[in-house]
C-alpha cells in the first residue's frame, strides 16, 4: 500500500512522519492509500515553507504576465486529464461522476479567472493630487500562504485559492483533507509538468499538527480555510492571534422556500438536485425546505417522489444519482440527527436508512430521507448534518419564510422558488445570507464572484475566488511622489 | 468641572459610570473635563449597540444616495467650524494649531470621498452567466460597527471610518481616547445637527472595560481601531474569537532615507517636520534618519541646524511649531528610552530633554532630540519613541539602506529623498512598508487610497481610507438568478 | 425688454449680436426675455472659447480635489434657489412645478456625483508589467469642451456635462436652447458666486450659427448634445469630421408593454404620468402603449380614464398635472400628426386638441390625447410626437410586443409592466434600447448610471452621467516607465 | 498564382471580384499571391456582413465563459504556429524575424487579456437606488463590427480588435491591407480550426471599394481602424455621418527627448532600435529625436554610431537588424522627403539611400539615414516619413524640448531618456501625446491598457486593447426595475 509522498521544492518527498491514516473507498472501504498523519507533519510543514519563502523572492518579481502563462497550461492539462480526476474524486469521495466532472469544472474556471490577473491586479493611479504631487497604488504579493482544504470537494476547493495566489505573485502551501488526498495527488502531478519555479506550489499531507503548524508557522501570512463553523472559527481565531490575515468558510444549514407559483415539477427537481447532490454533504447543499401555501400538499407531494425515485450507489456507476457519505462515523452521525430529530416530534416521511445497495454493502449508503413535523425552535432544523436528510417545513406567508431563513446561525445559501419577480427581489434582498438563488438550487458563485458565507458560514471579510481573491492575496501599497520643480535639473 | 456625557441614540446622555479619569492640557496641565472611565461604562456601549441596532433596521434600508446627504452637510458643518475644532485638539492634545488645522483637513476629506458612495458602492453584473441565468452582488451593510481611536489625532482618526461606515448603511457606535475625549464630542455637537435618524452614530465614553465590551459584543460586527501594535494585535486577536471582521492599525519606527544627491535644503526641512511634527507622537513620524553617502557630513548638519532652530512651545501660539507630548508618562518614558540609546552606545548630538517653556514649565514639553551611533542591533533603533526624537543612521549605499528599512518589525511608512529615478523606484519597489514616499516627509494616504500599512503596523487586511472602507464595511451578496422561459406567462 | 447677455471669461457680456429672438412663456405667450440670435454669436462664441482655453491652462493642472471644491457649493446653491429656478422653468417651457423641481433634483444628483471625480478618476497603474519597466494611465483632460442643450429640460440637461467637464479638469462652453435661456441664466448667476478661475465656465446665446461656429472651432475638442435625432446625427457628422469627441441623443418614440398580471390600477397610473408628464415632451416619454391580452379592455379602460381626469393648465399652479407644449408651431405640428393618424385609420379615443383653459386662452395648451387602432406598419407609430398623445396598442403575446418595440428606428427607452420575473427578464435582455424600465414609467438613469440611448437616440459611443462622463471628458495617457537598474547611482 | 480567397461565414470563398492586385515581398519584389481589388469586393463584404449578422444572433446570447474558450485555443495555436506566421509577415512586410515574432507575441497578449471577458465584461448594480428601485447596467454586443487594418503590422493590430470583438459577443469582419493579407490568411486558418459557429469572424480582401462599402452599410455597427491620418480621419468622417461608432488611428511625428543625464550608450541603442526598427514604419516609431544640451556632442556621436553598424537586408535572415520598406512608391517618397529636408537646409549627416544589399539589389532598401539642421518651422520635422529617417535637433532646455514635442500635430508618442526622476515627471505630465515613455523608446502600451493615440494621431475617444476594448464593443443598457411591495403575492 503506498503511503502518500509530500510534493515540496518541485520534489516528492517522503514524509518525516511514519505513521499513516487510511484513504478509504466510501463506497467499497477499500483502502486506497496511506497519507502521514502525524505531528512529524509539522517538520514537513515547516520544510515547504521554507521552499516557499525562497521561492517568493524570484516569483514575486516576475511580471504577472509571465506568472499566469502556467495557468493556461495547467487549465489545457486539467481538461485533458478530466476523466481520470473526475473518477479519482468518486473513488475516494463518493460521489457521482458527473458531480465530480461539475467540481472540476469549476475548478478550471477559477483558474481561467485568474488567467486575467494582468488586469486584475491593476491598482489606482492619481497625477497631481496636490500639487505637484502624484499617488498611486500597488499590489504586491504577500509572501508564503497556506490553504486547508476539506474533503468535500477534494478538485474544487483548493483551486478558490491557488490560482489567485500564485497569479499575484505569492507561493502556496496546501494541506488536503487526510480523508481525500489522491485528487490533489493528481492535480499536483499535472503542476508538477508546468513551468513553475521549484517551490511556489507545494502539497503538504496531515491532520491537526499539519494545521496547527501552518496556523503558527510566522513566515505564513495568510490563511485560506473552508470546513466546519467550528473549525472555521478556530482557525480564524488562531490564525488572527499570530497576526495573519485569514479567510475561514464554515458549515451551513441552507433553505430553500417554495412559493406555489413556481411550477413544481422543474422546482422539484431542482431541489432534489441541491438537496441529495454530493449526498448532502456540500456547504451550499439545501437541507431545510420550506413550502409556502401548499395547502393541497402538491409541493410535498411532487418532493417526495422526485426523493423517492433517486438512484443511490457507487458514483463510478454513470447511472447512479447519488453516492454514499464520507465514511461510517457520518453515517450514524446522520443517523443520530435523524433520530433526535423524530424525538423532537419529527416524522420520517422518507427514511433512506439501512439503504442496501447490492455489491456494496459495506459502502456508507444512505438514501434519500425527508423530515417533516420539526420544530422551527428544535435542534434539527438548526444543526447541519452533512447528508442526504431534508426538514421539510410548511410555513404560511413569505413574511413567516423569511423569519425562519434569517433565523439561521449560518448564511451560506437562501433560495426562493416563485414566478414573482415581487417575491424574489423582496427574498433576494431581505434573505440574511452571502449566496441567493432565484430559482436555482444550487447558487454558487460563478469563479469571477466571491464565494459570500455570511454568519456563521464565514470568518474574515474577504472570500474566495474573483476580486476578493486579488485583495486577499495582495497588499496594497501607496506611493507618494514629489518630484520637486526646482530640481529639473538644466544642463 | 464638567463629566463628559455620550451621546446615545440622538441624546447626551450621562454615563452609568460615575467614576472618571481626568482630561488634561498637556502642555498646562489644567484639567479640561472628566471623563467616565471603569467597568460599568460597558453598560453605557451595550446601550449604544442597543439603539445602533434598532437604527440599522431602517437605516440600512434607505437609498444611499440619501444616507450621503447628511455628509455633505457635515462637511460644510466641520469646515465652519475648523478654527473651534482646531483649538481643542490642540488644547487636549498638544499639537500646534497648523497641525490640528491640517488633520480637521484630513477629516473633511474622508467625508467627500464617502460622499461619491452611491458611485463606489456600485457592485457588480453579469449577464447570461450561463444560459438564462443572470449573477450579481450586492453591496448590504454589516449592521453595527465600533470604532476605537487614538490620542494622536483626536479630529482626524475617528473619519478614516466613520463617513464609509455610514454611508453604505451601517450604524456606528465611537469610543474616543480618554486623553483626548474634547474633540469628538465637539464634533458630535455638529452631528447633533444632521439630519441623521437616532442611533446610527453615537459616542461613548471609556477606558479598557468599554473597548472589551465592544470586542465582546455579539451585536458588533466590525471593529476599527488605532493605536498600538501591542493593542491592536490584541484587538484584532479578541476581535476574531468573537467571529468579528476587525481593521487594527498600530505603531510604528519609520525610516527615512537621504541621499546625496537630493536638494539638501529643502529635504531636511521637510524630514525635520516629519520628525518632529505633532511633536513625534504619528503613526507616519519619522525617526529613524539614514544618511547614505553623507562623507562630508552635509546633511548631517543641515538636519541639525533645521531640528535646532525649531520653536517648542504651547501650540495655540501661532508661532510656536512643536508642542508638547500627551502626558508626563510619556514624557517620562521618551527619557528613559534616550539614556537607554546612550546606554547602548548612542551619542546625543542635539538634547531636548528638560526643555524650559517659559509660562508653560509643568508642560510635557521636550524639545527636537538627535541621536547618532546607535547600534543597528540595539533596541532603540528598532522601539517605537512616540517623541521628537531622531537616531541619526549612517549608510554607505541604497542596498545597505534598504537591508536596514526591511529589518524592521514595522511597516507603516518608509520614505526617500532622491533626484534619481532609478534610486526611488527601487526603493518604492522593495521597501517592506505600505505607504512610501518618494521626496515626501509623510507619505499619508490621501483619502481615495486605503491607509496601507503592513507587518506589525497593521492587522487584517482592509484598510481605513477609499475603496478598502467601502470593502470593509458591506458584506457581498451574492444573487444567482434563473428566470425559466417556459416560466413567461402567455395571456 | 432685457436682452440676455452671455457669460464670458467670468463676466456678464453684451452679444455682438443684435439681432433677437423672443423668449415666449408657452402658457400665457408673454415675451419673457429677447436672446441674441444671428451670425455674429458665432463671434460671442469664439470669445468664450478663446477665454475657455486659456482658463484651461491652470484649472487643467489643479489639483483633482480643490477642482470639486465649488461643486459641493453649487449643489447648495441649487438646493437653496430650487423654488425659484423651478418657477423660472415652468414659466419659459411649460412643465409643472413639480416637473420643474423634478429635474433640478436630477440637475443635483449630478453634481453630487461629479464631487467624487477624485475616486472617479483614478486610472490604472501596473508595477514590472516588463522586467522592471512599470506602465500606468493618467487620465488628463481635453481642454475646451462644448454643449449644446435643448428646450425641453433646461435645467437638467446642462449638468449631464457640466459637473464631469470641470471636474475633470476642462473648460466649458455651454450654448442653452434659444427658447429656454432664462434657467440657465439663473444657474449662472448662482455659478457666478463660485471660486471658480475666469473662463472656466462660459454660456454663450444664439441658435444655429452658434452650433456651427462650437462644431467648427478648432480649440473645442468635445462636444456633447441633446436634440432631436436629426440635429444630433448632423452634430455627430460634422464634429467627427472636424475630429472632435461627440457625444449626440436625440429623440425617440418609446414604448410600453402592460401585461395584464401587472396590477393595472397602480400601473396605468404611472404609464399615464410617463406619456403626459412634460406634457409629453421628453425623450423618456412614453408613447407607444402596447397591451397584450387586454381582452376585456381592462387597461384600455383604465389608461382612458387615468388621461382623461389629468388636469392641463398653467404649471405654475401647484394643482396642475400638465402644462402647455413648447410653441405654436409644436402644437400645430402635434394636431397635424393625429389628422395624419386618423388619415392612416387611426380612432381617436380621447381628444386633447382645442383644449380651452380658461385664462390661458393663448397657451400651447393640448389636453392628453389616445388614438388607437393605428397601423403598425404606418408613420404615426413610428413619429415622435413630442407632445401629450398616446398610440395604443394591442398586441397577443410578448412576443409581439418585443418584435414591435425591436422594429423601432430609435432605442432610448422601453417598459414593460408585469409581475412574471420570468417575462421582465426576457423583455429585459432582448428589448433593443438602452434604458429599460421594469414596472416604471420613465426609465431614466440615476446621475451615476450613463443615459444609455441606442440606435437613432444616441449617435456616439459615451453618454451622458457617470463614469462615461469621465471616460468622455478625459483622454488617456500611457505612460512606460524604466528606470535600469544600472542607473541606480552610488554615492 | 494563387488568387487569395475570402473566408465568409466559416468557409473559404473565392470572391466576387475577378481583378486583382499583387501582394509583393518587398525584399525581391516577387510576387506572392494575388488579392481581389475592385469594385465587385463589396459584394464579397455585403455577404461577410449578411453572415455575421446572422451569427450575431446565437453568437451574442451564448454566455460569456463559453464565448472565451475559443480565444484560449487560440492563444495556443498562434503560439504553436509562430514562427510560420512571422516568417510569412517578414515575407510579404520586411521586417526582420525578431520584429516579427515580437508584433505576433503583442497579438496573443491581446488575446490573453479577452479571455479574461467574464470579469472585464461585468457592468454595475445599485441595489435600493430609490424606495424600492434597484438600477444595474447590462454590457451587451453591438452586432457586426469591422475592422480595417494597416500594411505594417499584419499580424498583430487585427488583434487589437478581433479578440475583444468577439469575446464580448460580436461578430466581425475584417479586411486586411491589400499590401499584406497572407498573414491573415493564415491566422484565419487557424481561426478555422476553432470551436466558432459560422459567420462569427469573417475575411474579405481588396481595398477602397471594400472599405466604402464597410463603412456604409448599415449592419455594421462599429468601424477599427488603423493607417494614415488622412485615411482615419476619413473613416471617421463617413463613418460617423453613417452613425456608426468609430475608432480611428493616424499616424504620427515620434519625438524623443535625450538629456546629457541619461546613460548615452544604453540609451542610443534603444533610440536607435526604436527609430531604425520595422524600418521605420511603425506608427510609435521615433524620428524627431531631441538633444538638450550636447554641447560636446557625444549623443549624437553616439546616436551615428548606433545608426551606421545597423544591418540592413532580407528580414528571414537572422543577423539582419532592418528589413526594406514596403514598396517602390514608399522608397520613392522617402527619398523625395530626404531631399526636401535638404532644401530646407538639413545636413544629411548619414545617407542610406541608395543602399545596396546583395542578393536583393530590387530591394526596397533604405539604410538608416540621419538629418540635421532642419529648421524646426520647416516641413520635414512635421511630416510622417514612415521610413528609417531621423531628424536630429539639438535644444537648450527641456523646456524647450516640450515646447517643441508639444508643436506636433500628431500625438502618439513622447519618450525622454534621463536619470532625473524631476525631469521625467515633467516630461510625462506635459507632453501632448497619448503614449509616453520613460527611459523606454517604443512606448508600446500591453494589451491590458488603451492605445492612446492623441490629436492628429487618433480620431474617436475609445482606443483599442484592454478596458477600451470591452466599451467599445459594448453597448450600455440600464435597467430600472421596480417589484412594488403590493405585488407580493400571498398565497
Amino acid at each position: 500500500m503506498e503511503t502518500l509522498k509530500n510534493y515540496i521544492n518541485g520534489k516528492w518527498e517522503v514524509s518525516k512522519e511514519q505513521s499513516t491514516t487510511d484513504v478509504v473507498n466510501p463506497a467499497t472501504q477499500e483502502v486506497m492509500a496511506k497519507v502521514p498523519y502525524g505531528a512529524k507533519t509539522a517538520e514537513d510543514l515547516a520544510k515547504a515553507v521554507e521552499a516557499a519563502q525562497k521561492a517568493f523572492q524570484s516569483w514575486g518579481q516576475m511580471p504577472v504576465m509571465k506568472r499566469v502563462q502556467p495557468l493556461y497550461k495547467l487549465k489545457q492539462l486539467l481538461e485533458d486529464n478530466l476523466e481520470d480526476l473526475a473518477k479519482t474524486i468518486t473513488m475516494e469521495c463518493g460521489k457521482t461522476l458527473a458531480e465530480s466532472r461539475g467540481e472540476l469544472q469549476r475548478a478550471i474556471e477559477n483558474v481561467e479567472v485568474a488567467c486575467g490577473m494582468p488586469v486584475m491586479i491593476q491598482s489606482e493611479f492619481s497625477e497631481n493630487i496636490a500639487g505637484g504631487i502624484d499617488e498611486f497604488m500597488i499590489r504586491q504579493p504577500l509572501g508564503v500562504c497556506g490553504c486547508i482544504s476539506p474533503f468535500n470537494f477534494p478538485g474544487m476547493i483548493p483551486f478558490w485559492f491557488l490560482p489567485y495566489a500564485i497569479a499575484t505573485g505569492n507561493t502556496f502551501v496546501l494541506k488536503p483533507s487526510e480523508k481525500v488526498p489522491l485528487t490533489m495527488q493528481k492535480v499536483f502531478q499535472l503542476i508538477d509538468q508546468l513551468d513553475l519555479p521549484e517551490g511556489v506550489v507545494s502539497l503538504v499531507h496531515g491532520g491537526k499538527e499539519t494545521v496547527d503548524a501552518m496556523l503558527d508557522h510566522p513566515q505564513v501570512k495568510a490563511i485560506s480555510f473552508v470546513g466546519s463553523s467550528k473549525v472555521a472559527k478556530y482557525i480564524y481565531s488562531r490564525g488572527a492571534a499570530n497576526g495573519k490575515r485569514v479567510q475561514a468558510q464554515g458549515g451551513a444549514k441552507n433553505p430553500i422556500v417554495i412559493l406555489p407559483d413556481a411550477d413544481i415539477e422543474i422546482s422539484t427537481q431542482i431541489i432534489a438536485d441541491s438537496t441529495f447532490g454530493c449526498a448532502g454533504q456540500r456547504c451550499l447543499a439545501a437541507s431545510n425546505i420550506v413550502t409556502v401555501g401548499d395547502k393541497n400538499g402538491t409541493i410535498k407531494e411532487s418532493l417526495y417522489e422526485s426523493a423517492k425515485k433517486r438512484t443511490t450507489g457507487y458514483g463510478l456507476d454513470e447511472k447512479i444519482e447519488m453516492g454514499p457519505v464520507i465514511n461510517q462515523a457520518s453515517l450514524k452521525r446522520i443517523s443520530t440527527l435523524i433520530d433526535q430529530g423524530v424525538d423532537e416530534g419529527g416524522k420520517v416521511l422518507l427514511d433512506g436508512r439501512n439503504a442496501k445497495i447490492s455489491g456494496f454493502e459495506k459502502g456508507n449508503f444512505i438514501s434519500p430521507t425527508i423530515i417533516e413535523n420539526l420544530p422551527l425552535g428544535g435542534e434539527i432544523v438548526k444543526t447541519e448534518i452533512f447528508g442526504p436528510v431534508i426538514s421539510l417545513i410548511e410555513l404560511n406567508s413569505i413574511d413567516e419564510a423569511l423569519e425562519f431563513v434569517n433565523s439561521n446561525a449560518y448564511g451560506n445559501m437562501a433560495c426562493i422558488f416563485t414566478s414573482s419577480g415581487a417575491n424574489a427581489r423582496k427574498f433576494r434582498s431581505q434573505a440574511n445570507a452571502g449566496n441567493i438563488g432565484i430559482n436555482i438550487g444550487v447558487a454558487a458563485p460563478m469563479a469571477q464572484f466571491p464565494f459570500s458565507g455570511w454568519n456563521e458560514s464565514f470568518f474574515g471579510d474577504l472570500h474566495g475566488q474573483g476580486r476578493h481573491g486579488v485583495e486577499f492575496f495582495t497588499q496594497t501599497k501607496i506611493v507618494v511622489e514629489r518630484w520637486p520643480k526646482e530640481w529639473s535639473r538644466k544642463f
